[in-house]
């Protein structure tokens, strides 16, 4: 874990409210962010290093969070690489495109077991260590990857769980969990994100990039992966030129 | 994390059931995974190295896991000390026996901001990754120090919540939070491991110990914190001899 500044071991001020918000690196985080700042919070950002091999997602948050004036983003190191059985983690290749053969009941191969539940955990943590009765996520229902932990049912169901698990429930105070894009389609994700200035430029959504030192981005997106289909199908919807630097732009 | 041997990277077989068991080197978790065993269940044991100044109880986790043949221990580490606030990660003493000046709205300030929470969140993406519907914790509700997360109501909404967040919604298993003793008294408990052939004298309460190079024992016991005066009642009132090595024995 990254040492956090010495401005956030204090619980958040009586004049600014503080929310903790999970900053992936990638488009719905980084939208999720700008609507917590624009909800007048001041932002603890946190994002996780599981051993996901698109690591370049790191990097997008942390330029993210200093292009958005985070203080305090903190990368929280959990290695999930030994629950494997996901694309993302273990030494499987990522589907292009989406085919039934890719699926388990629906489920996609790139599902991590339990990773909304394990990142919203922590987040209680820290906002509780924080004094702080907000946690913001990206968790979208709509143009999604078929995630059960992206359904507002696990959300609720986790708010329960989370007000029980902490002092919250004896103190009177409610930890909310706001999901403020989990009912848009990524075109209106992307429409909002804009109009609040989100640069989407720097954020990365490709589960299976290219590095490319000679470019200013973070990396290549390939284009064909299904993070990638439905980014360039939100911009197109959208009609918001995607600055997304994929390898097979024409 | 250590690296699990090759045996459990696969599902249980169907000759075994397996299920996950938080294992912290304690009274309890000891406890629990002896019951586990009995259950007839492959055990998979969890640790935690989350920072706790009772570093001691990872050695005990080790030495038990081995002592009770577990093929497949795993510890995990997740450093929760940024997230501070607790005696028990942060730079606090730990207060000797209990007094209303060390509680919060009734919680010590030993609690750790949602550290079963966090637990049980990783312990479901382990059992999910393998194949495993039961997952054993060792809260207990009676004797114990009054943190939030061990009531039967946490315990219940975490289920709620693991069952939404994974697969198993979509395939229609369910995975079950077993907690053998959380109404069970400790003299309860410690008379039930007993009878399975605990080795109490290998487990780690303390909160505060002192090293003792020069002892069998993992390390010397305060024998005052709170956790140390449950645990010497419990033996007491079962009528079983404590083979804890308490500094301050007479």
């Amino acid at each position: 874990m990254s040492h956090p500044p010495d401005t956030t071991s204090s619980p958040a001020s009586s004049a600014t409210k503080r929310a903790v918000v999970l900053l992936s690196g990638g488009l719905d985080s980084a939208t999720v962010l700008a609507i917590a700042q624009r909800d007048g919070f001041e932002c603890t950002c946190l994002s996780f290093d599981y051993g996901q091999r698109h690591r370049h997602e790191l990097t997008a948050a942390a330029n993210l969070a200093r292009a958005m004036h985070i203080a305090d983003h903190r990368t929280i190191k959990l290695d999930l690489r030994a629950f494997g059985a996901s694309a993302l983690t273990a030494d499987i290749d990522v589907p292009k495109g989406r085919s039934d053969s890719d699926m388990t009941c629906g489920i996609p191969i790139t599902y991590v077991p339990a990773r909304n539940l394990i990142m919203l955990a922590v987040a209680t943590a820290c906002a509780e260590s924080l004094g702080s009765d907000d946690i913001y996520i990206g968790v979208n229902a709509v143009d999604y990857s078929g995630y059960p932990d992206c359904r507002p049912e696990f959300v609720n169901a986790f708010a329960a769980a989370a007000n029980l698990a902490t002092r919250a429930g004896a103190t009177g105070k409610h930890l909310e969990i706001h999901t403020p894009i989990i009912k848009m389609s990524k075109a209106e994700i992307i429409t909002a994100g804009t109009k609040l200035g989100v640069n989407y430029a720097m954020t990365h959504s490709c589960y299976d990039p290219i590095s490319d030192p000679s470019s200013a981005f973070v990396a290549l997106a390939c284009g064909q992966c299904d993070s990638c289909q439905i980014r360039r199908k939100g911009f197109a919807d959208a009609g918001i030129p995607d600055p997304t630097p994929y390898t097979d732009r024409p």
